[in-house]
């Protein structure tokens, strides 16, 4: 039986992170759905495994854990012999190698993160939960997107993926919100031709395709 | 000779969050100082060092780290026998101590730091760069804020520290912006018993006094 359970759906960008880890390092795991709508994230029990009452809580054993990219280098530190295992730099690089990871990871949830959730929102949640697009919110972090995706494309001409020669969680964490993005404005990343090569590059991977199905299955 | 170098003005932010953690290191270093009304931040040679063109840029010898978190944890993993030595929980408390390290750590990137990031700027740096001030925006992310330091008062009711027994990277990432908050609007922190014990506790630790000193003098 899985010893690991990940609280949430898999249509949450921050869930999905989560789900492409696992899938990544072969870690069995079960979901167990969180009633959103009627506000079971912010009972006392899911607060007592994600104090913030956000998606998703993460269980292995007795171990809690919060945050998806605190998670996810959980997962790769509890089970490096599984799976992929470089996804944190882990290989012959040394020092170098994993800061490397930590520093565009760093950019993804402060530079990436930012602009791309509230395009997220504005292009596909807002639409299916019935609230008013802003069209100066959208026009204003395309714009900001757009910067970042300009220094990316910079560093994809150097390099294979973001941190070096391997795919990591640096490039994993960019999934979800990029598979939303690239659905609904594609040229955003396919007009630059290095993120537009990583793009395809990052989002074949077996293990994401694994969780886009998940996502693309009736929600239970 | 130092040989590490930290560009940019101890008064930014994330400036001195490095700073704050090269002297609870006890590393030394070097300011070198960035001209950012000129556009020094975005001349070719400072985009080596720091492709998005923001402060801080770091380098240790011939290795450029960005991003300030990602930065505190190279220097606390290329410095593991100096100064303080638990800043990433590796203390007795192994996996499960650097996972609560990594957790807080995110949950003050992605919950902390957005809004006071925000208020840091309409409540300090607008009026001293003469911008307009937005009172819906001050009012939006004050109340983003409480609902982050409601957790925190809570949670630090169960652990002298964010992560744990020990002060950490996770409590360190705090100081640069809830310096400047307190003294914009003290009640903010002090009015939580947890919350305002912690604050106490963390802003007086000499590191951190140090970096204080460097924001107080006249600025070369």
């Amino acid at each position: 039986m899985a010893s690991v359970t990940v609280y949430g759906t898999p249509l949450s960008p921050a869930v999905s992170r989560v789900l492409a880890c696992l899938f990544e390092k072969d870690v069995d795991f079960k979901l167990a759905p969180v009633d959103m709508a009627k506000g079971q994230h912010k009972s006392p029990d899911f607060l007592k495994l994600q104090p913030f009452g956000q998606v998703p809580a993460f269980q292995d054993e007795l171990t809690t854990v919060f945050e998806s990219r605190a998670i996810c280098k959980y997962i790769c530190k509890k089970y490096p012999e599984k799976g992929n295992q470089t996804l944190m730099g882990e290989g012959d690089g040394g020092l170098l190698a994993r800061t490397s990871v930590d520093q565009w990871l760093e950019a993804e949830g402060q530079s990436f993160n930012p602009p791309s959730s509230a395009l997220v929102f504005q292009l596909a949640f807002a639409p299916m939960f019935g609230f008013k697009q802003d069209p100066a919110a959208i026009e204003q972090n395309e714009a900001k997107l757009a910067n970042v995706l300009d220094v990316y494309d910079q560093r994809l001409g150097e390099s294979k993926f973001l941190a070096g020669d391997d795919f990591t969680l640096a490039d994993l964490a960019h999934l979800p919100n990029g598979h939303i993005l690239v659905s609904k404005n594609e040229n955003l990343f396919m007009s630059r031709k290095n993120v537009g090569r990583w793009w395809e590059e990052i989002s074949a991977r077996p293990a994401w395709k694994k969780v886009v199905e998940m996502q693309n299955a009736p929600q239970g």
